[in-house]
């Protein structure tokens, strides 16, 4: 890497001072008098990396991030469970561009550890109230009708720990339990096809193939509806640590439901009540009762700059970035305020939007160095509107930490640092 | 890893007698009567991977592919360039589902080794024709108006060792010199508002900062259309053998156009008809004279299975699978002949159908074990259809390597093995 400094090409600038149609007066950048360039035209200073051959040999068959990007990792937070084998690694969301989540970068809970199954070796029962019980290899799996989708996986539990104040100030781990790739697998109502289905059947058990042997009923309709069986995320093969060599896929819903490593899906006539749908995953509300089945992960926004690890470095024109999604379907709107939800703005929203997938929004912003409330509001197609804290703890009180879909608020300070606070 | 035999479940199979609407007679999945499951509706034969806890620790900050997807790598061919720091990484196009290429399998091409920019040093020139020489670092860039878009790269001399009859027997190969992910930056257009540009100014050059100093020129129209200065891939920062921290995007143009590291633009008012557009990605007629800016990359598909990589291991149902682009825009229509051409089949294409991006197109079809001429034809949204080889050699000769586009035909022989012949 380059010895060179930071101040390279400092000589060569001075403000800007003729306005744009496109960035207003705001002066993001620097001029340069065309004398100040040379004769040739060719950049001064010329930097260290043009003037000798880069390294060849640096280009591997499985490619890695650049080492200036070595702070864009998940991360975990290690009191949240008890040993590795529990464990959860939080996307860096704040570092996402577009609504592709990379591979190596996707979140993940496991409960026990990550199974490491032999693709070969690999099988998926199908049993219970169907005409033929039956096992399907991964060749097998390959051999029915493919579907390629975007879709978001959400855990339950992201911004759980934000229901009784705690704020913990990274974009991180208030809202990285959530990634978005794209599924190539077979529609879960295919197989059904092939195995039959009996008129008496309304509900499954999808069963995981690690050693927690992870659980979830679904009803039948969300399981003939859009549920797949997947091999592949982002072009390849799932990675280990997301079910390899095949996981269920539950569009929109809570993602403890998308068992990793499936090995079994049972039909019965009533839900199978497994610890991860009694004992977890269930809201405890106030009267001392607890809603089971909340699955639907509900419309949510974050912004991710600014954010507390991306904070303001300069007054001026910036661009407000951000990701929003609902496990209805489509992001219909995302509204943005800068005064703690005073007034709003309509942010861009970046296609192609996806049902049941990441949507970026965008909005210019002016930061004049004064204190800033920055807050999002997503909006989805059926017209449900992202709530207040307030509003959702009105319902539900502070028992669970569950299914918090919140507005969130970045508090930015007058020296561009920004704080995750709650208001009201 | 699991140390169990491959015919753990061998005992509990026997063939599929019954028919389904989903796949017909081909029986591609075994079933098990409920009896042989045994009287808890587990699984028998219990695997290896669910008796112990998995491994926690081996959930990385970045992860990586299975140990069981070690073939699935980039592969280069040493003898195409006199050394590595000129060199080509082949993307195992065979291998990818759905139609996002993951960052770290992306075709790359490099004329002097892989830059290393700090990009806390990088800056972008824009000087020339314009009203304002400027000069702006990273951060300036990102506080323009964002863009997030799929487009497929591909090589104008992807499929060029096929011109004169070599057939290489490999889809990566032959294919593999293209990828698709989704990228984050700015238009160039918007840049060029800020810094003005005069009527005078009708081509620019873009320029590289790696040493070799790629450079060529691009019509003011098309600059101004749709090309883009981008700083991510798939929602992280590019890959340092994708010109991190910042490319050129040239959406449906031959890829050598995409200046990777890009330091500098000029607008002025011809073409500067540098190395790479004249002694190279020039078209040698047969006639001595050399067609010059064959920019566009016109419509093309590739069978990924059945391909020489991917045999047919059994007879009966299958989902044939391949990718589809086009370089002026979205692909219409994909079809497949199974016998040298003589008839077509219409394929399923898989949304969101993007311009010029690749597109995913699937075909159930049956092996009966007999031979098979495997070829697809894309067909654009101008309607423009894709040619033989015959067609595109009767115009250009064979002196020529670059923009090889024609149909490709796979042979799949009796055994199931597949190769690369030529028809005709």
């Amino acid at each position: 890497m380059s010895k060179k400094s930071k101040n390279s090409f400092a000589i060569n600038r001075r403000q800007l001072l003729a306005s744009s149609l496109a960035l207003g007066t705001a002066g993001v950048a620097k001029s340069v008098q065309a004398s100040e360039v040379g004769p040739s035209n060719s950049p001064p200073n010329l930097p260290e990396w043009t003037t000798y051959l880069g390294d060849g040999v640096d280009v591997a068959p499985y490619g890695l991030p650049s080492e200036f990007e070595s702070h864009v990792i998940r991360r975990n937070v290690p009191w949240l469970t008890a040993t590795a084998e529990s464990s959860v690694n939080f996307t860096p969301i704040q570092n996402l561009e577009g609504f592709v989540t990379p591979n190596g970068l996707c979140f993940e809970r496991h409960h026990g550890g990550v199974a490491i199954i032999d693709p070969n070796e690999y099988r998926l029962m199908i049993n219970g109230l169907v005409d033929r019980e039956m096992i399907f290899t991964l060749d097998d799996l390959k051999r029915f009708p493919q579907t390629n989708k975007f879709y978001f996986l959400e855990c339950a539990a992201n911004g759980g720990m934000e229901w009784r104040g705690a704020q913990l100030n990274g974009c991180q781990f208030t809202f990285g339990m959530i990634h978005n790739v794209q599924y190539t697998g077979v529609k879960l109502s295919d197989i059904v096809k092939e195995t039959g289905l009996r008129p008496s059947a309304k509900w499954l058990l999808a069963e995981g193939g690690d050693s927690a042997g992870l659980a979830r009923s679904i009803p039948i309709e969300k399981a003939l509806d859009d549920c797949m069986i997947v091999w592949a995320m982002n072009g390849e093969a799932l990675r280990p640590e997301q079910g390899y060599p095949a996981r269920l896929v539950v569009p929109g819903w809570e993602g403890n439901m998308w068992i990793k490593w499936i090995r079994r899906i049972e039909f019965g006539d009533m839900p199978y009540l497994t610890r991860e749908e009694t004992s977890k995953y269930t809201d405890l509300m106030t009267d001392g009762s607890a809603r089971m089945f909340t699955w639907v992960m509900e419309a949510k926004s974050v912004v991710t700059f600014p954010s507390p690890e991306n904070p303001l470095n300069k007054k001026g024109l910036h661009q407000l970035r951000g990701l929003a999604w609902s496990g209805r379907g489509k992001i219909r709107r995302v509204d943005v305020s800068l005064d703690g939800g005073r007034n709003w703005n309509t942010t861009n929203i970046h296609g192609p939007i996806l049902n049941k997938s990441l949507t970026r929004f965008t909005m210019p912003f002016y930061w004049s160095g004064d204190e800033m409330l920055v807050q999002a509001r997503a909006v989805d197609e059926t017209g449900y509107v992202q709530p207040t804290i307030k509003e959702l703890q009105n319902v539900r009180g502070v028992n669970s930490i569950y299914h918090n879909n919140s507005i969130a608020t970045w508090l930015v300070n007058k020296n561009g640092s920004v704080e995750n606070v709650r208001l009201g």
